[in-house]
């Protein structure tokens, strides 16, 4: 599947899920997770119903995923596509203790953070190990 | 059920879905709806199964509904949290001349605008109509 550039440059690749593309944003402040389902539909709500439940199936298993990997207190969970048209669901940790607390991620500018090498392996590691990447990304 | 005091003055009440209540935001620079489950849960991915799901799909077609009937081009859909714990489901109708395109709606300051009563009465019939609401809020 071809990934938006603009989602491209501004994530790592994790690998593949059951329903697509598995990204995580490069800015590390948040654990800030993207899910791309493989549809040429922009719209979740204009999915047929098996390709939107078995998205909104792995969306809401990575969301439970995050709470409990980040020691999240809440999981924002949004499908916006103001910006990006490509389909994509956004899982983000958050935490009143974040750089961002209690607004919302998007559109604010977040401190500067990378995630490290060693990190995304590790990430990628446990991903598969929760089967929500059938497939990591190549090192 | 139980209904957080800041979604009561921030929102007009519709009605009643097979899921929960109907809110309206005040501010009708956008058709701003926002659904809350009947639910002592305040996180969508910790809903049991059968509840998350009958969630969704009222989520879903609230979300088809409003599209169509405000012409949007994107319905931009999310459970957030971070302000109002009390479970709910943003379903925001955005087009490319609305006031804040392309930023998100949480957060921002919205021109003032209000609905009319004629308006509320209007989208609770037809809201019926589309079987959203299985109960209308009284007059």
């Amino acid at each position: 599947m071809k990934l938006d550039k603009r989602l491209e440059d501004d994530c790592h690749l994790l690998g593949h899920t059951e329903v697509g593309l598995l990204l995580l944003h490069r800015n590390a402040s948040l654990p800030w997770f993207i899910l791309v389902p493989d549809t040429a539909e922009t719209c979740l709500y204009r999915l047929g119903d098996s390709e939107r439940l078995a998205a909104q199936a792995v969306w809401n298993r990575l969301a439970q995923w995050v709470h409990a990997r980040f020691d999240s207190e809440r999981v924002n969970m949004a499908a916006i596509g103001n910006v990006v048209a490509q389909l994509h669901l956004h899982a983000i940790g958050r935490r009143q203790d974040d750089p961002l607390w209690p607004s919302v991620a998007w559109g604010q500018l977040l401190p500067d953070a990378t995630w490290h090498q060693d990190e995304l392996e590790r990430l990628r590691s446990e991903l598969v190990g929760a089967s929500l990447l059938v497939q990591s990304a190549p090192l």
